[in-house]
């Protein structure tokens, strides 16, 4: 709800919806007929296409990455401290493009949309996607915008996962890769915290295996389990501590049920939230394609052969006090693009915030991100039509 | 199911029921006009009672620490690894006494009992509880049994929490003290794991508010999804990666939401099984008291202070890869105890094995507890009736 908006935004701005009939093979073997991408844009393509930047997002995210879509939005995109004039992702100079993956439940073609061979809402039969897939409908949407190579390819947890891959799948494509707060592969504890999550859902007796909608209902209750669950997992401990301690909601027990600590009661009021905003099937989606992501695996588990395919320049970037995404796994990344001869720059970022950290304008943070965008920037080939000057 | 019982086993052993007709005050405020506790006993009580050791079970603990109940049995009690002779808890010197605590579900008084005031089962209005409502209660054991002053208080994670509890309780009553990979309150991470799987139990329609005995069902998905999430809190990410990295149990991905991966399978194992032995009005409340516990409290959040009432000698144990109660936390506990003048050993033991490495017969971990317990067993006041021979 901005009374005027600030200088360093991108201001209003309105999504658009991009039609594809060429069906798309999925990993799984099954194929979607058609489909539709809802994505945002900030700035200007130059000319010769050469200034674009792809952000990619992560599990809760969508297309609706900065600005603001009216005068009564309270708050702007989930990344707006990132993306905008004189931001790390300085619209002044980069051609911005966020878009909702297929999946999604925010207008892309997803669980909750129509499927056409039905003429239903495909529900739980939606195919379930891998990171790969949803590379390959960028790359589609990328095609239509004519972009041919993307100036750099941007994204945090999961949509660092979409970053490597991108890297790796067309490699040709991208010149600079900034993969934030992610990890080559999930441990075997990210995967049971997920499906810990997904039977939150599944068990919900309003989720009716996928199909609440024709039961007029939704499985709030487990969407709301499940991002507790989540949401309890981005932030540190130490964060967590300093936030909220052992306070009571009403400063002493009830010896009941109900929640009684501060923890418990921002943690349901996160979940309800949730619960209400986004779609169960979803989530089930995006955890899948968080398991499944393991580029190294079609190498014969190496790493390095992996990443050797890829051509662009990395910025890799964590968190101290991320667990669910810690730097060792950053690590793990950057051990890997040295070893295949790769430009990788690496900044471990001191902070209390956990996985969530990501989100968060921090300084050095920021100041890194800033630096390695201005230096993609300086690289952007000469545009003699479009020159920049900001 | 030993075809022979091992000679370092307490053997075959039988449980007792104490009935206490006094009424117990709790913290709450309320009042249990009686109440039951199954207990087990192994070695032999010396003639002036000062051999006696107390264990005090965790989360999901019984009162059967050791031995076999039949010939039939396929596992020993759940410290069996700790207690016997020859073992930690040698009990060719201590008569060591398990019990199961108030509230629980293996035989003491709990939700499944009878309310003798309604002459209905208690279910959900069985009283919450607190650390100090356990040991109030093995206090009144202790009488029972004519033990005046324990050799030593023992116990694991919860069962540490009680350990600190009787030494600041009844001070007098305590020589040593043994608390293993606890903490001296929870933290507001571990509230919100706790949280969460309550929210899992409340939330499945088959727990009816706590009063599913009625409704002849339990609330088993919830009770599972509870346990998964407790379970894998208990294991460090190390030990996951060790015993399933990223392991299929069909080889190849399925595309489904069955479960996929092997930790996956392993952890619904792991949530059925307890789900079908375990009572979730008592998961409940043994998670409430984990969250109520923190003695510093009442001694204006001073640790050193609470501590200082204590009159017994300690040693404190942690894990490396526990993140449940991390190293951290115990050494807290240590950190008051030698500023509050106490004599106290510490050690940290290094292990893969995170939270559940309390239960595990590592070796080092075991030769420090047994060369603390035996110098515990040295400064068992001479006993000129019975000699300790062993």
């Amino acid at each position: 709800m901005p009374d005027v908006i600030p200088d360093d935004s991108v201001g209003l701005v309105t999504p658009q919806l991009q039609h594809f009939d060429q069906p798309l093979t999925l990993r799984s073997g099954r194929v979607l007929p058609q489909y539709d991408l809802m994505y945002e844009t900030y700035g200007s393509l130059n000319s010769n296409q050469s200034n674009a930047v792809l952000i990619c997002h992560a599990l809760s995210g969508d297309h609706h990455a900065a600005g603001y879509h009216s005068m009564d939005d309270k708050k702007p995109g989930w990344w707006d401290t990132a993306i905008g004039p004189g931001k790390a992702i300085d619209t002044n100079r980069f051609f911005v493009v966020a878009l909702n993956n297929l999946g999604g439940c925010s207008g892309s073609t997803g669980p909750t949309s129509i499927n056409p061979e039905s003429g239903e809402v495909y529900g739980p039969e939606f195919p379930i996607l891998a990171v790969r897939d949803w590379v390959n409908s960028q790359a589609r949407l990328a095609d239509v915008l004519g972009i041919q190579q993307w100036a750099a390819v941007v994204g945090g947890s999961l949509g660092g996962m979409q970053v490597l891959r991108w890297s790796i799948q067309f490699p040709e494509r991208v010149r600079h890769a900034v993969v934030i707060a992610s990890a080559p592969k999930l441990s075997a504890q990210n995967i049971a915290f997920n499906e810990v999550a997904r039977q939150a859902i599944a068990k919900d007796p309003d989720f009716h295996d996928g199909w609440y909608h024709k039961f007029d209902t939704i499985p709030k209750s487990g969407l709301m389990q499940a991002r507790m669950l989540g949401h309890l997992t981005y932030l540190s401990d130490d964060a967590m501590r300093q936030k909220f301690g052992r306070d009571l909601k009403k400063g002493k027990l009830s010896y009941s049920f109900a929640p009684e600590f501060e923890v418990e009661s921002y943690l349901h009021y996160q979940g309800e939230k949730f619960s209400t905003r986004f779609d169960a099937n979803t989530y089930m989606l995006m955890t899948k394609a968080l398991d499944y992501f393991d580029p190294a695996a079609d190498f014969d588990n190496d790493l390095v052969t992996c990443l050797s395919r890829s051509q662009c320049d990395y910025l890799v970037v964590s968190f101290t006090t991320d667990w669910r995404f810690s730097p060792e796994r950053s690590e793990e990344i950057v051990n890997a693009l040295v070893h295949a001869d790769k430009n990788v720059s690496y900044a471990c970022i001191e902070s209390d915030n956990g996985h969530d950290a990501f989100l968060l304008p921090i300084p050095r943070y920021m100041d890194i991100f800033k630096a390695y965008m201005q230096r993609v920037a300086a690289s952007i080939p000469l545009d003699n039509a479009a020159e920049v000057t900001a």
